[in-house]
């Protein structure tokens, strides 16, 4: 069901603009460009708008937030909004300072996001339910069963209007109706910086391709997922997450409709 | 005839000073150092004219752009051309917004630049001959031919007084009087983000090194085609961008006169 | 007698928080993830001291040093002293501008540190014994001999408090009273860009995870310098710097306390 999808970004080329973090802007570029997609990476207040003005969606990251990326978040997640084009929201660390909850709450009152991605920690700080104070990369340690994590996005979908993907060992996709629960991908993703962030680029490029709505988000955690064990496949004994890194980015690139109709692995709630 | 100009880079080391985005910095960093050369990556307006006065040669780039990157490229530009070490402008996605159109214009009033690195739409730009908002990667659909492109560098060569780079399939470089017609390089380069940046550090080293001036620009230009064909032979079915990346940045290191000798592939005109 | 150091930083996982430059921060990054230890990058003064709050070790690295960035340290720095966690500085390039010595000076002034690492060049800079100007990576050229250079070190981490780790051909560790000669590493990782930047994040965490004090930063300093050997090893007649940089940080994945009783080479004075 999720191969079409792919190939709509491969052969649409969409221009997606990423507002993001300075640790993996080189990673979110190289894995936007492996889809065909084309990357623009630009975060001043003063060009923010104008840049999504050419773009057919816009991804905004938390990560290495500052007050001059956050005004380019505003101002560039309105213009989308007054496009028409989608609009992800990955809130990186947002559980880790006050600062971050603040955006976040701003972004989220004035901007309609198309899409939310992160892990049960963001998700539940951004949904209120939350004060936990973890690393970024600390995500699953809360313990908390699948049952649970479902209703937790489930509820923010509907109260958000966007569809939630939670990242986890299970990815939850949901838009508070339709649910895909995916189990593609492998553990030692999370040993990689960027991840995640990557993840949320190619979710855009597919959400920029394709009807906007729970199934092309739940086709990109597919096929992103489905990257990442492949590349394990290929690491040798020597190679670590560097290499990894390089792997994943690789196999985005190489990876074809017959391999998601291969590999896919979901069920439908 | 341009074997000399990479060991002259290799053997004498220059410091070259990178005002550039955050996405490739890294990238644009270890280029530098597989030539040999020394980079310094600083772009505080505190510091910009200071650190450029150890350097040997200053890159320009206009990515993700800010405004105190802005200011920081205004004043080493100018403490650059006071002491007489070559500038190089690389006008990224200059097309794209109102705000990188002025502080282009502004530097290329207040700064005399050596050399000028850009694809079509960016030097169309600059020239005021377009106002295109095109995707930063998007860069060879403009179907001009040859000859026009000729003729749009050297008529801005002669205007600015800077040797024009114009990257495309093939690219030209040339100082309004004396044109290279260069086909080193492999249409695969355009799916690794900070190829077009890397060679502006490239040709900033190689001005700094030898005797500034178009062949120098020509010389650098080829070295680092030829290290993307060169890359581009190591790639293995399961290798994408990513792996290309690196392997660009491995043959740069390893780039020999030999290399060179026997795989230029320009014409003059 | 380092062995133990290292599963102690994997056990762990120490959150590190790293205020760093935005060329080397991705490496950080997955140099820490490849400890198995836990990133955090963030540098905006708005959050920075509440990040600190939830590390265990801080990391300030001064490259692409700014007026913000700069405001962050200083409060983070603050707040980790008054939670008694390490800190350690890297003080990069600082001998390039005065607005780097005076932004170190400040640092040293108000913040405690557990732990400063550089080159000779930069340390003596901030022992007020140079006013040398030089490329960032032009660390070799000063021709100083060890017994000078052990001093050096020696003297500084008197009169700081501070263990000061000053990296060369022969790395010199030092709280002033013991003092490790390490011969571990290889010369070609002054070809990658970030190769001391990850040495400072990867010494954050060996002090983190373990109690604070020279021989956490010797263990650190061997285990860094032995990943280089053994991703030196790895490498093909085609390899150069970009995959050098790749399998340092995969040699610092798969480093096992054996690699490092077999392969670690000092001596105490």
């Amino acid at each position: 069901m999720f191969e079409s999808y792919l190939n709509n970004v491969r052969n649409k080329r969409p221009v997606v603009h990423c507002i993001t973090n300075y640790v993996t802007a080189n990673d979110c570029a190289n894995v936007l460009l492996a889809l065909n997609a084309s990357p623009i990476m630009a975060d001043a207040p003063e060009e923010a708008d104008e840049i999504t003005g050419i773009a057919a969606g816009l991804c905004i990251n938390l990560g290495t937030l500052s007050k001059d990326r956050a005004d380019a978040m505003l101002k560039a997640g309105k213009k989308a909004n007054a496009m028409g084009i989608p609009v992800v929201l990955d809130p990186v660390g947002v559980a880790a300072s006050g600062f971050r909850i603040k955006i976040a709450s701003k972004l989220l009152n004035e901007v309609h996001f198309t899409l939310i991605r992160g892990n049960v920690s963001e998700i539940r700080t951004l949904a209120g339910e939350s004060d936990l104070k973890e690393g970024i990369d600390v995500i699953d340690a809360l313990g908390c069963d699948i049952d649970e994590t479902i209703n937790l996005a489930e509820v923010f979908a509907k109260k958000t209007g966007a569809v939630i993907v939670l990242s986890g060992k299970t990815d939850i996709v949901t838009d508070g109706k339709k649910t895909f629960c995916i189990n593609n991908g492998h553990p030692d993703m999370a040993r990689v910086t960027g991840t995640g962030c990557m993840l949320s680029s190619v979710i855009t490029a597919f959400l920029a391709a394709n009807t906007a709505g729970v199934t092309a988000g739940a086709a990109a955690v597919c096929a992103y997922g489905l990257a990442g064990e492949m590349a394990r496949v290929r690491l040798s004994s020597k190679d670590g997450n560097a290499t990894y890194r390089n792997y994943i980015i690789d196999a985005v690139y190489n990876l074809t409709e017959d391999d998601i109709k291969e590999g896919a692995k979901y069920e439908m709630r």
